[in-house]
């Protein structure tokens, strides 16, 4: 889409060798397939990823089942079948299939050919989060889930999660999870403040993950956070974000009350596990969920937070999918250009695109 | 779409030379375009098949004429023109045609160009079914219209006709109308019943036909027929599904009373003509007449074996859409696997393939 | 799309070297890219034409500005962004940009880089009408606005103007309003009258222009034009179509009520500036002003006439949108055919063709 040339030194510039719309997928990474609780007994599950389509299902004994959402014989979506016991049956001829994918049964003849066979797909569940790996199934059985044990319901922190359909490709909404220059801009209705975008920051790019911290202090609370913490006074905002995997980005924030002295002052954690699931080229599967350590077994104090992230992730959307549009529909040439700030992105782009070419050999 | 590979022995298989939504559409064939009620004096009716905009209109004397719905002078569609008497006068500038296609005015000059002509098409009607021939028109005098007499008002069985139009290609249609397998699961809730799928079936393959025929006997009857013919008992099932010719494949139902004495029992007929014809890679125009010779005289018969019917091909139209969705969008490779009742729509699907390309020499 | 080919010499007929749906655009000319009325202070407004978004906004002093609707930094919209005072900051990242286009801050750091420009272009502005010049900037400095003072507020006429979005090429919209052939039949229920056709005709062909006059005498006028002139007798209207540039063609009506002596008749005026802006292949921002010199200070004339005149637009957009859809969808071969009163429209769209190639080098 957009034509990269070379830009003087003055600024770090785009330039072949970022991701972008047109990068390969990279299949061999956990990503977040649905939520927990969107598999009930019985049902299964449609969902399509890295233009893949898959149906879930749970077993009676409660494990989730993934396969390929068509049937071997002819391409009927087993999301649209029967789940009987532990097996999925085709809703066109009946054909049934094993949570292994094998063929146990064809209704006009004997034999149970054994090259009707349906895909299957590794699966992880760490409640309240469904992961799945569409790659190589010897590297999925080696490779841990991204780090994010806090955001599951083991840890104990307040959680709440959601999920939104974006009209843009995913590496933008990577790029866009790295960077908190933007939140006194795009999200000064929401959680931005208008002293965020120049307080100090510091990138930090590591072998598995890639770092940008920027501290805002003094400063004062939006109502989200300012109102449940009840500090309406200096506060100090320490908010990190973290590229840890195609399928998750971590915003990290730390809140302190400036106006206790010092020795008294607690950390209050409020973190969302970004979960980005690329759908096709033009379209991101995009499920969220915050956890926090403070007021934990309030309901409307969890709602309120949901809503008001919630509303700036809208905005995200906003801002991505009219960049996605001006990408996808402009017909004359055009050179992005970056900024200091955008090292973070640049560097995660840069990464997305080795390791998606890597995968392809 | 799919990626067709050798698969073992063990089991017929997809392979190249099957059609598929890639196949080129045969034109030297008979096709419904509309039913005959849809043509009302005066009023010009659009149709769209093998990928050509088609009008049709009625002449003084009620014969219809078909020709091609775009003006040779600036394409703008005669179906939104008038007819004056058996002429059709263009709506944008007012240029005459008679029902030859030939230009008989242009209201800004004094000749009518020879060259300003419309083609037209052979067209036969055969209420209530409009038939029309797109291809070579000297082999259009020549070939009979596919075998459904039984289906027109002329034969005196009770007739309903009805249309649907089908997202997705005709020749999935096709082989859906051949297989007698999945009635026993795609339409358990309509005219279905579980022991369809295992009943015995022969398929006989001739040079103008292919011929899948399935007795179920003793069976329960749906109420779909149970209720008219007033046979709740054992009754005898035996169903023929017949491939014609691109545009017709028919489904022969007889039923039997089997509580009867075995010299008073009669042959209750009914049938469907379903008439295929592609609008494009993507759409089928699909119409169906149905008829039987029992209960004939009862329109609350017509109307409820009618809906009853229909519902089932409702059935079929969700599960092609959506088999054509999965072909559509699925961007991993894919390999189709045959089992033995297939073995009629494999050959026709063959058999499509091979006229297509034939036909383009 | 259209296959033209040869055709006998008894009709002038389309072949290559017309402009169709293919056709390049021309970018070295002036459009009109929105209405004075439609930029109100301190809102940014988009628009799409040859196939680039731009984003129009107005300085403090009330002057125009135009420039790509894209920031350089990641794409996002400035119609989106916020105007402060004569700069637009982008409501992403804040990035501030004067009206010349050129950065002036980036929040997140010292230095505004000199790369991040965003494209300005040369605009005028004659109300009600603001024009743009996307090509080539130094013939925007020396190329002349095309023709239509009376069409502006200094003239002094009554004016009116209005806006459609027409799905289809320019050049089919252009070279309707060069034929008045048409107006007996597609207007025939808003301001055509039989007579209109066949009446006498002249082409005249300049380098700077394409005029079609048709004098239509004696007539009745449409109730349109008799009403506000209490002229229900016999009248002349004599019709001039002038084409002047690919962004203006002149629809000039002089009308006289010859139920008065010779030495008494008025000529009354009414012409409409019609505004034509392709927005990509397939959509044409359609601007008209309407201007007349009679019963200049009735507003319900004005919207009579308005209502009248865009009425008979609607179904110009009818016809040349199912035009549209026939050459795009049909997918048979098809030659179009012209006839003798084409000639006007042939010579316009052999022009349109050699200017945009030329302009291509």
């Amino acid at each position: 889409m957009a034509t990269l040339l070379a830009t003087p030194p003055e600024t770090p510039h785009h330039e072949d060798g970022l991701a972008d719309e047109d990068t390969p997928f990279i299949f061999d990474a956990w990503y977040v397939v649905c939520l927990s609780d969107e598999i009930e007994a019985g049902k299964p599950v449609a969902r399509r990823l890295l233009g893949i389509n898959v149906v879930l299902y749970r077993t009676a004994s409660g494990a989730v089942v993934a396969m390929r959402d068509r049937c071997p014989h002819r391409s009927f979506p087993l999301s649209a079948s029967a789940i009987e016991g532990d097996d999925i049956v085709c809703g066109y001829h009946g054909i049934r299939y094993g949570p292994d994918g094998a063929c146990k049964a064809v209704p006009t003849q004997k034999h149970a050919p054994k090259v009707m066979r349906v895909q299957t797909y590794a699966v992880r569940e760490t409640a309240p989060m469904v992961w799945i790996w569409l790659g190589d199934p010897g590297r999925a059985a080696t490779t841990a889930l991204p780090p994010c044990e806090w955001a599951t319901r083991a840890h104990g922190w307040a959680l709440s999660a959601g999920s939104m359909t974006l009209h843009s490709n995913y590496v933008f909404l990577h790029e866009n999870l790295l960077d908190l220059s933007h939140l006194s801009f795009l999200h000064k209705k929401t959680f931005g403040t208008p002293d965020y975008a120049a307080a100090p920051f510091s990138t930090d790019i590591g072998e598995d993950r890639i770092v940008v911290r920027r501290t805002v202090a003094p400063t004062r609370l939006p109502p989200l956070y300012a109102d449940p913490l009840d500090i309406h006074g200096d506060a100090a905002r320490i908010v990190t974000s973290t590229y840890h995997s195609p399928g998750l980005s971590v915003s990290a924030v730390v809140l302190q009350n400036l106006e206790l002295p010092e020795g008294e002052r607690t950390d209050h954690h409020i973190r969302t596990a970004q979960l980005l699931t690329p759908i096709d080229r033009d379209h991101v599967l995009y499920h969220f969920v915050i956890a926090r350590d403070f007021v934990k077994d309030d309901a409307q104090t969890s709602e309120t937070i949901h809503a008001g992230i919630k509303a700036a992730f809208v905005e995200d959307c906003f801002a991505l999918e009219n960049i996605a549009r001006n990408r996808r529909e402009d017909e004359a040439p055009f050179v992005e250009r970056s900024i200091t700030s955008d090292k973070a992105g640049v560097m995660l782009r840069r990464r997305l695109r080795s390791e998606a070419l890597a995968e392809r050999g």
